[in-house]
């Protein structure tokens, strides 16, 4: 029998039909051997000495005294060579007729996260990836002193399937003069339950889910990674800090330490387990003005199945693994590196 | 510059970013020839004398005296054989601790608009296409005295990239106990552009897009076909009826005819200009309840990007080809059978 289970904050429905489930190893690609990746690839405009096939850095963790967009850096912020936004133009909104427009001003950045093209966050040393991280809050620092940004929204995609149209490790930043449906829902959803329940959902989910077991993938210190009880597809995961943090450029080094271990763990069970597969996560960290209330969470969402027309007519998931059985797997997964 | 664009009703942005346009040869596949697909295929459920490898008909339009689940039928609607919902349940919701769950009841039907293999919407003849339709009106009514059901969504799925598991020509319908929030955030769009001006969105689009005519493909006597000013993705299609109908099974049949040929059209229009694209159509007719105010509606939404870390963690689009420039190619195909 199909479920339906509505996500505790922002109260819509997911379908859980698992009468074609899965089991991980079908959800493989057909023919798997993973191609070793060359730490260089003389074409890729992210890998060590190709710094002048980017757009002039904005920012990079570099040796003292290497000049910008020369080698020595081992993490390097570049703009999008084709951004969605633009730095520069008009705040203001215009009529077209009966439209509404304005200027796409904001921001659209490029983190590399290694100078080696084979250093995905699953094979990166700890330190290495610590480092992205401390990137990402660098970034998050910068730009939260422009006014003009609403929110700050870090992603990545890997695998072409999760459109990512380079394979040298990076991620993406989009700062945005605005905070976006996804995350308005949740704020709204926040304040709701909090209304209701005069406490935080995050804090009810931390409980219920440390109590039952069956979502979770591991727990530590300070974090928790599970698999939410409403989620749209297949595998998702989310860390989740224990206590409340707003902003992930606020987080104290100590927690990013645990924070940037547990989700080189998480992707590496789901390498281990899913053979590599298709990925997006996205970081979701206090938008201007919502401080206050704000419990930062990093979401990934593999890409195993294809929104279809009743997805995208309906906004409704379908999820074709039970998250428990989703935890299950990756609870006895063997992460490598 | 890119550009921000609200969408009239549900005011949501998208964001127009044309930096890395294509034209639209850019975007089809690297090596082009389509396939010439057979009329019969024998290990395909849907065609003609595979009856016994579908679940047991619910409705065909068939030769007078043939059996069901038999030749002698030219569109046949049969179960899903991995439904997303099941047709007996119980309706009321319940807790499981903090979270709130359902039995996933509601209706999974497949359409097949042909008995042939090879007869796609763009390769059928218009009576056949015609029928298609019919089918379509039929099983919304039949299923409009389902009581239990909120909403019927019917879509199609076309191409691997937009979730087609089967290559045979058909479409899905599925029957939900809710409005889902697509919908819900249509009407509500519609109920206040209705309360700020006394008019409905869609016929000031009508009367803006006919005045403009930059983003209008076609008209007809009775229907627009436009490229939405808000498009999500590169290509995006809809197809409106002039004068306000509620309800696509009460549509009448000059009507039905006249939208059958433009959607045909349009369908051809993308497969000339787009080289056979994927895509997803979505029919969007009342929910139960909202008779009086809906104005149903197509959107065809071509599958040329993937939506990827910024669009999951946002919400917002970003489509590389404006929505004019689409219009523009796609006014200037000529569609073939």
């Amino acid at each position: 029998m199909p479920e339906i289970r509505w996500d505790l904050i922002t109260e819509e429905r997911v379908i859980i039909a698992t009468e074609r489930s899965r089991r991980p190893h079908d959800f493989k690609k057909a023919d798997a051997p993973v191609d070793p990746k060359p730490k260089f690839v003389s074409s890729c405009p992210f890998c060590l000495g190709n710094e002048t096939l980017t757009p002039p850095e904005v920012d990079a963790f570099r040796e003292a005294g290497t000049a910008p967009d020369s080698p020595g850096w081992w993490v390097r912020v570049v703009p999008n060579k084709f951004p969605a936004l633009a730095p520069e133009g008009d705040l203001n909104s215009r009529e077209s007729g009966i439209y509404t427009l304005a200027d796409g001003v904001g921001v659209h950045e490029v983190l590399i996260e290694t100078p080696k093209h084979n250093e995905t966050p699953v094979a990166a040393s700890p330190n290495q990836w610590l480092e992205a991280m401390r990137m990402y809050q660098r970034r998050l620092q910068v730009l939260s002193r422009d006014e003009r940004l609403k929110t700050v929204l870090i992603f990545r995609n890997e695998g072409k399937s999760a459109g990512a149209s380079l394979e040298h490790p990076h991620s993406q930043l989009v700062g945005l003069t605005f905070v976006p449906p996804v995350l308005q829902r949740h704020i709204e959803g926040v304040q709701r339950y909090r209304s209701r329940h005069s406490r935080h959902p995050f804090e009810a989910i931390i409980e219920h889910e440390l109590r039952e077991g069956v979502r979770v993938v591991r727990q530590t210190e300070r974090f928790l990674l599970y698999a939410p009880f409403a989620s749209r597809a297949p595998y998702e995961l989310a860390v989740l800090p224990l206590e409340p943090i707003a902003r992930f450029d606020q987080m104290p080094d100590e927690s990013l330490k645990e924070f940037a271990e547990l989700l080189q763990d998480a992707l590496r069970r789901l390498y281990a387990v899913l053979n590599d597969p298709p990925y997006n996560y996205m970081l979701f960290t206090a938008p201007c003005g919502y401080e206050e209330e704000f419990w930062l969470h990093l979401r990934i969402a593999p890409r195993l199945s294809i929104d279809a027309g009743f997805e995208l007519g309906s906004g409704v998931g379908i999820n074709i693994t039970a998250p428990e059985d989703a935890a299950q797997y990756l609870r006895g997964a063997t992460p490598s590196s």
